[in-house]
């Protein structure tokens, strides 16, 4: 028998059993304490096959995913990831290697995370499997870095790498357009692992809380997201196209393909974090994200108007239609 | 133009302009201060076209539905409804009228259960609209009721009256099977009201915090739902089918079809509590229910062994096959 129940007791109840007020999944809803002086922060986001995951992913691959696109949010808002909320639904019964697979996925994801499953919902209706989180963390209270605060002058930061995972995503499973681009077997494997594996830069969330002036998560592509920060702060950007951080991989591709520029401005599922600090902070900043050992890249500046522009590698003024600019969810 | 943020902004907003730390819903994760000396209770519950609602339903119904589902949680741990977080998914870009309508229902609901959106999701996805809330209250420290902590000899009450919902169900718009049950337009009405607008009893929190030993809301249906409440505490419920409290219109219905007593014992979406009362708090708990102006009838008791057993109206003992005694989700 795999009722409800079951399942949740089985795979679900021992990702659980870190968190007093999770009540091992066995109750209607979970209890959460917030220390003195902090508060919590809470974000929500779903991932669903065919849309944020293929079918055939790994199972492992898809709970990780599940969790770390909202662990992301938390993080390029400052906060401490604490504690999530899970429903899970199905178009039929799931399999159950591939919950024991989901479930280890997820459990790898909340010790990297160190968070805790304490509830959530599962259900079985037509459509793709789909699991919708709502992440709980922590920030001491009125730490929590906002999205609309970025001010003229502000320096324009970025973490880690650009354009990997949606590099990967076009090369997943293609070994040969991977070898068409110049790619080892090692950077492929990268770029792919970029895609199935985002990992929020967690330790750089202290570093934003003291510095960054404002801060979001880049999971629609740079452009799309910078937009939204420089419109909900009233300001406009300026992206210097040779400053983008690229990794190894990326860069090779570049070469091969300059076009793939697209993949670094407007590719989806970054998961890295989009920062401003303003110029007397920036010195700060950039050693606090060292002693974090999270690399982060300036890579332009908050000025007067509206919008993004972003400047070529030979000076000129690069242009995006609309639609080629990252991903809209409607 | 549709697009994520200005159907977010047009009518999903408005909703939140009642929270500061929901920050107009122009963030990417809201930020929630408990006060000192409470804790925050938190649930998820996801409704789906063709399962919990039908695609033509009014969207306002819709929207009031989603909400409700998870407010009857809180209530039943004795939580004061306070936020939510709301996922939504749709197949195609959604109607505006069909928006409006929700927005609409849902600001009812709000307004009923003194709630505010706080954050979430939209997301375009193949499958059913869905609405997948997460929803936070507030429990003074230590004081939520739990499903597992019913013990013998505990009085088992149950709020408002049963079955209503799963009749409105197989009513909804069915005139000549109404008419046939021998029910009034009026009656009919109720009925379909009681699925479409399901009301949890708020105001009975303060008395579970006070006097409840075990609770849990009744959304699959009593039978199911009181296996759930004997098994998580070990201990076993006789229930007797007489006392069983019934709105005049389920009277009528029973009258003409006897064989409805299994929307009483079975039928989903009734949103009543489900408490346990230790002997000694029973008269006190009445008192505070009568006082709150909400309906408990005592149906039963807590006794040693497990599972139910529901005495007929004859006094013969009455059996359900596995699969007749309410909702699994899978």
């Amino acid at each position: 028998m795999t009722g409800e129940a079951d399942i949740i007791q089985r795979y679900l109840a021992p990702l659980a059993s870190g968190y007093a007020g999770a009540f091992g999944l066995r109750d209607d809803a979970a209890v959460m304490a917030v220390p003195p002086g902090f508060e919590l922060i809470t974000t929500m986001d779903a991932v669903a096959s065919g849309v944020h995951f293929f079918p055939d992913d790994d199972a492992a691959d898809i709970g990780w995913k599940a969790l770390a696109v909202n662990v992301s949010d938390l993080v390029a808002k400052g906060a401490i990831p604490h504690t999530y909320l899970m429903s899970l639904a199905f178009p039929e019964a799931p399999k159950l290697e591939w919950l024991a697979q989901f479930a280890f996925g997820l459990g790898e994801a909340q010790v990297a995370f160190g968070m805790t499953l304490i509830g959530g919902d599962t259900d079985r209706r037509s459509g793709p499997v789909s699991i919708t989180i709502s992440a709980f963390g922590l920030v001491p209270m009125g730490a929590m870095v906002r999205r609309g605060t970025a001010q003229i002058g502000d320096k324009i930061f970025v973490s880690g790498s650009l354009g990997d995972a949606a590099m990967g995503l076009k090369l997943r499973g293609r070994t040969d357009d991977a070898v068409a681009w110049g790619l080892s077997a090692d950077q492929h494997a990268y770029l792919v692992s970029r895609y199935l594996r985002p990992l929020p830069r967690l330790a750089l969330a202290e570093a934003l809380r003291r510095h960054a002036r404002a801060s979001m998560d880049v999971s629609d592509g740079l452009l799309k997201d910078l937009r939204r920060m420089t419109a909900a702060s009233g300001v406009g950007a300026s992206i210097d196209s040779a400053r983008l951080p690229l990794s190894p991989a990326a860069a090779r591709v570049l070469t091969a393909v300059p076009g793939e520029i697209s993949a670094i401005l407007a590719g989806g599922d970054d998961y890295e974090v989009l920062a401003t600090v303003s110029p007397a902070h920036v010195a700060a900043f950039q050693t606090a994200a060292r002693a974090a050992r999270v690399t982060v890249t300036q890579v332009g500046q908050i000025v007067e108007g509206t919008g993004v522009s972003v400047k070529g590698a030979d000076g000129s003024e690069m242009t995006f239609p609309p639609g080629t600019d990252g991903w809209d969810h409607f």
